[in-house]
This record gives structure tokens, sequence and C-alpha cells, in this order.
């Protein structure tokens, strides 16, 4: 992390994640905000059902969805358990794509595998309302920030460099030789269990010298695709995240393994048979 | 309420608000006809998931973020328990906007708070399909007004004046000196229960002066956010949409106070002491 | 089933319907993969709620709204329980619009009523990352499809023709003289139960010398709209699909009727008395 060397030339597009439900007006008042402070920008609703406060699911859909964007995206994403008290709010530049979020742990997953990344403190942004309310920062402060760097304003305009954002210790798994801990982060609407072990880690292992712990299951071996195996059965792969997930054949994994979220997930390499 | 001065032109935006839920296809046929009868309009969808017919429930959610838009945009809500019956469509035009919707109190809140409106009865329009249906006038007479309007199409086109429109009794407190009587009339995604009172009726009250009366509980005084109680404490304070709200810090105030929705709230101004 | 004759002249427009769920990043995914594609389309989501794996409830819904677009329009459709299976991806040419969608039957309703249609089958796209994923040909392979003809591309970049696609038997009903026996397709946001007989196979009949068998139900008769029964009734109309549906007035009949989709109903037509 330090300076990236491109400069940032936006597309127009800013999409929304968050965790402010689908059934009040709080979603469309940050589209309003933007709107009405750059007019003309494309605006795509990612989610808006995060489940309420929960920064670790949120990081890891923000990073599945963030690179498929054109170079230029503006990525906006509120879970803001910490409204109104002092955790930070940033801009980042990372990559192509420029993020605009609490400095919470959300953008654990989307920025910074593996490459530098610039951020800014917000601090200066023009309120749609006679002044920024206690309650509500995603309109009053994320929304406008998001509208200034999607109309190509300068993020030296919202605040101070940042430095480093915060990183939630539950994205990154433990990796030793011969053992990788990590745990499921997220289940999908499919009921399919994602870790936050990337795929990556265990590319050059044989899949069949692999055993996969989760709860009260072992599973021999990672599969290329649910129809590796029968219906019924466990398969480990890696998704289309590139993170390692566990689904049921035909079925539903977070049915069978009981409150998944959180659960320990061991991937232990066994010598070549 | 009578002739607004401002002429309205549009800006090519249009926002929309129903109960069709988000599981049918009924929302994409309004967004389609729309599209259809003026391409190039730049469609947002606010929610679909106000509860089925609940009237008072959008007239809160459109009050919270109609004035978020830029000054041209057109606001279509359909909440439409009358579908078939003798109930009236209305184009009204208050402020810079536009709102199309039954003429029910979908309304109530977002239009005429201090000023005034213009309102036309929606008699003609260019229905999509062959006949106007008799079940879904969100397709085939609203969208079509809006299009007609965002297109920058005469109100008069649509059909005569329509005089006052319809307001909710539900959607105003009833205000005597040393009391407001109002009630709750939306529980957000938080579990935050939003009132009919709107905070600057009690703006120049001091805060420790008011005592807020909840179902079984009464709370002295209002604070500025939820940070200013203990977790798990009652809070009362003007929301991010002007009106005064009831939340649990760290906590979902609808599972404390049963069936939220329509119970009283009482705001009795004590002495100063 | 052959050449449809008029040319496909994209407008810039593609819907989406999935089963993907509103709380994960894979209809976010879709859209960013479309933009990177094709910059400057209007995206517009139809539901990604689709019960999963519900392909006739998607054909159900797509054929809803299908129509009520311009022109030119792309419509996606991704409910596609056997991904990483045999099944066909086909891009589809019929009436004024295009289709993308796997070749599974989710297309049964919105193509082919009536009228010829073209189809091709999609093999060569140009995936979003390094290779086609096992388990996300959404994001992979009918994004990048949809891209390349709401942008303007051949079909026949995409495959070779595809002959005829998949139309699934619970789609049409069965007619006879005296009676067309169906079924319940879809539950609606209203509890509507929603039947795959079309209104127009009743359209000459005179509505009193019908009866209608649902369940344990039996309705005489057809009505306009709801208020034409009165409160708690069971009443049956064409809906503004064009298919018949049955409903409980200011009531839900999908409480009543039990287990209801897949459920027969039949209309027997009796002398006329």
């Amino acid at each position: 992390m330090t300076v990236s060397a491109n400069a940032f030339t936006p597309n127009g597009i800013v999409t929304l994640l968050t965790d402010f439900g689908d059934s009040d007006g709080y979603a469309g008042s940050i589209k309003g905000v933007i709107l009405s402070q750059c007019p003309g920008l494309q605006i795509l609703d990612i989610s808006h059902n995060i489940p309420p406060f929960n920064i670790l699911s949120a990081a890891y859909i923000l990073d599945t969805y963030c690179r498929d964007y054109p170079a230029g995206a503006v990525h906006l994403a509120v879970v803001d358990p910490g409204v109104g008290s002092k955790r930070r709010a940033v801009a980042v530049h990372y990559g192509e794509h420029f993020f605009i979020a609490p400095d919470n742990g959300v953008l654990s997953m989307a920025v910074g595998q593996g490459g530098l990344y610039r951020a800014w403190e917000i601090h200066t942004v023009r309120p749609p309302r006679d002044q920024v309310s206690a309650t509500f920062h995603g309109r009053d402060i994320f929304a406008p920030a998001a509208a200034h760097i999607a109309c190509g304003g300068s993020p030296d305009d919202l605040g101070p460099e940042a430095g480093s954002i915060f990183v939630l210790d539950e994205s990154v798994p433990t990796v030793s030789p011969r053992r990788i801990s990590g745990q499921v982060i997220h289940v999908d609407r499919f009921g399919n269990l994602i870790t936050n072990i990337r795929g990556i880690l265990i590319k050059d292992r044989h899949p069949g010298t692999l055993l996969v712990k989760v709860g009260n299951y072992t599973v021999v071996g990672m599969s290329r695709t649910y129809a590796d195996r029968e219906s019924g059965e466990l398969v480990v792969y890696t998704g289309s995240s590139g993170l390692v997930e566990i689904a049921i054949v035909q079925g539903n994994a977070a049915s069978s393994v009981k409150t998944p979220v959180g659960r320990n997930v061991e991937i232990v390499f066994r010598e070549k048979t």
C-alpha cells in the first residue's frame, strides 16, 4: 500500500451496496443525492439486503463484483454500524476503481489484494440538506463523496490522505505449510458456504491430497463443480469469486452445517499417495 | 393549495415506488411501458416492497426521498388497493417535482407541506396494450402518465384540474400547547419506529422538557443520535427524514413495542425545571 | 418456428430476470460484465427473486413484461439449475426482441406464441475473467452474449442456429371442446393464483357458462375484476398478463388453496342455460 501510479478517469458508473433494505426510502435518497450532485451518472444497484451491520458479508460481496465493472467505476458500500461514532469515512483508489465506504473493514477483501492502493479521509462534502444528519451518513456524506469522484473531482478535495485502511481479521485465513485455517464468511442465496480461503492458495496442490473439514464433516478432495459428486453429497470447489466454497449437490449446505457463518474451515494437505 | 408559480421542466428522471413486490414482473412492465412511450428516461427503483396496500407506509417513504432528487424529476407511486374502483388517478406538481399516483393518500406527506401544489386528474393516456386492464393500472394508466410528464407533455393533456388531493388523517398529529398526539406510521429495516410528528414542531423546546410516551414506555428527553444513550435504552430523536423516531440503541425497537404501527405516541411538554 | 423476417436493431436496453437473489453480488457481476463489454447500455432489473431453480415461474414472469419493452430490447433470463451440465445456452430472436437464456424451458411462454422465432446456440463469447467458471454461466456466458447482441453484434458470431427451443409441458394446458385442463404455475405477490390458461381460449364463451375448479373449490362464471364479487369470495378472471387468474376478493387465494403451484385447474364449458 502506497501511491497508485495510475490516474483515475471516471466512467460515469456508480454501484451501490448497502444494508438499508429494499423496503425503505434510504437507498432511494442516496440515488437522488448522487444524481443531484452529478447529473447523468449511471447508478447500478448491487444489493441493499446485506444483513444489517454485517460488515464481513458486505466485504465478501463487494469483492465478487467490483472488478467486473469497467475501469473508472465508483463503488459505494455503506454498511455502517458505527454511524455517528468516530470511525473514518474513506475514498480509496485501487486498481482501476474508486471505493467510497466507512473505514470499518467493508473494503477488506476488495482492496489491496496483492496491489497498492491510495486512500483519503472524507471530511468535506456538500451535504444535500441543511446539515449532516447524525444517523444517515449514506445520504449526507458517502453519496456526495461518490458523486464528487464520479464527476471527476479530486479526492484531495475530500480530505487528507488516510494511510492504511482497516482490515477485518476474519477476511484472511491462517496459512501454514500443511494446513490452511479459515472460516465461513457468507451463505449465498443457494445455501452455499463461502469461505475466506482463496482458491489460488491451493491451486498447485493435487486435489486428491486435500482434506476439508467443516463442522462435523470431512470432505476428501476438491471438485471442479457440483456435478462432480452425487446428489446429496458435500462438494468443495473454488467458486466463481475465486474463494473456496462448500455446497451440497442439489441441496442446501447451510441447512446441514449449523450456524455456518463464522464456523471454522480447515484444509489439510496430506502426503501425495 | 392552488396554482404553483413555477413551470415544470422535466430532467429525464422517473422514480418508482410500489407494493408490487420484487418477485413478479409487474414493476418490470411499468419500466417497459415508460421506456416505450418516452425512450431515454432514467428510471430509478426506490422500493417495490411496500407492504401490500399499505398507503401510509408508502406516503412516509415517498416523503423521505423525493426532495433528494434534482428539480424536474417525476415520482411514480403506485400502492393502489382501490384499483378498478372509483378512486381518482392524479398528477401533481409540487415544488420542483411531479408526482403520479392514485388519489388515495399516498401523497399525504410528500405534497403540500407548507406550500402550494397543483393537481390534475388522469383520464387520457396511451395504454400500452389494446385496452386498459381492470387490475393493473400501474402499467396501463400511471406508467403512461409518468412517461407523458417526463417527456415534457402538458398535464392538461391528461385531464382536468383535480382541486385538492386526499390526505390521510393518520399522516398528521394533533398538536396542542402542552401535548402532541401522534402515532407510529412505519417500522424501518432496523426496527426503528417512525412517527408522524415532524421534529420541527419541537425544535424550539428544550430537549429535557419533553416526555415521550409510546406503549408502556416513557422516555425523558430527546437525543441527537443513538450514541447519546446506553446500549439497550430507548432513544427518541429527530430522524434523517425530519420526523421523530424511536429506537433502541444497538437493538430493535419494533421487537420491544408490540404491534408498533398505529400505536399512539404522545409528546408532553413539561414546565422547564 | 423458422426464419423471422425482420432484422433486429438493438435499442440499448437489457432487462435482467434471475434467481440469483438480492442479497449477493451475482446480479451485480452480470451488470458489470454487460457494461464492460458494451458501455452505455441501459440495464433494467426485473427480478432476481425467482424461487431458486423455478423455471416455470420464470417462464411466466418473462412473458408478462417482455413485450412492454420497446422494439430492440434484449431480455436476459438466467434460471439455470443445469449450470455446468450439457443444457444449451441460446439466443432467440422473436418478434421485436432478443432473448438470452439457458435452453431449459424458461422461454416457453414468452417465445413462439403464434409466431416464428429464430434461435442460435451460444458457444463463443468473450468471458470476463481468465476462463469460464463451472458454476456461474450468468456472468461468464449469458452476460457477454447479451452484451454482444445489445451492442449490435450478429447472433451468428455466437454459434450455429439452434433449431427448436425446449418448451415445458407445464406451460400449456390441454384443450378439448368441453374442457380446458391446466394448472397453477405461479403465485404472485398478492396471493393470486396464475394459471397456464390464456384468457383468449375462452374469450368467445359466455362467462356464465363456465365452471372453474381448483382444489376443493368450484367457481361459476368468470368476472372482469376483483370488484365483481363480494369480499372473501373466490373470483376467476383474465389477468393483466392475459392468463386466467384466481383470487380472493380482498384476501389471499394462496392461503386458501393448499400448495397451489402445480395444482390442477379445470375449466368446464356447460350448455348455455
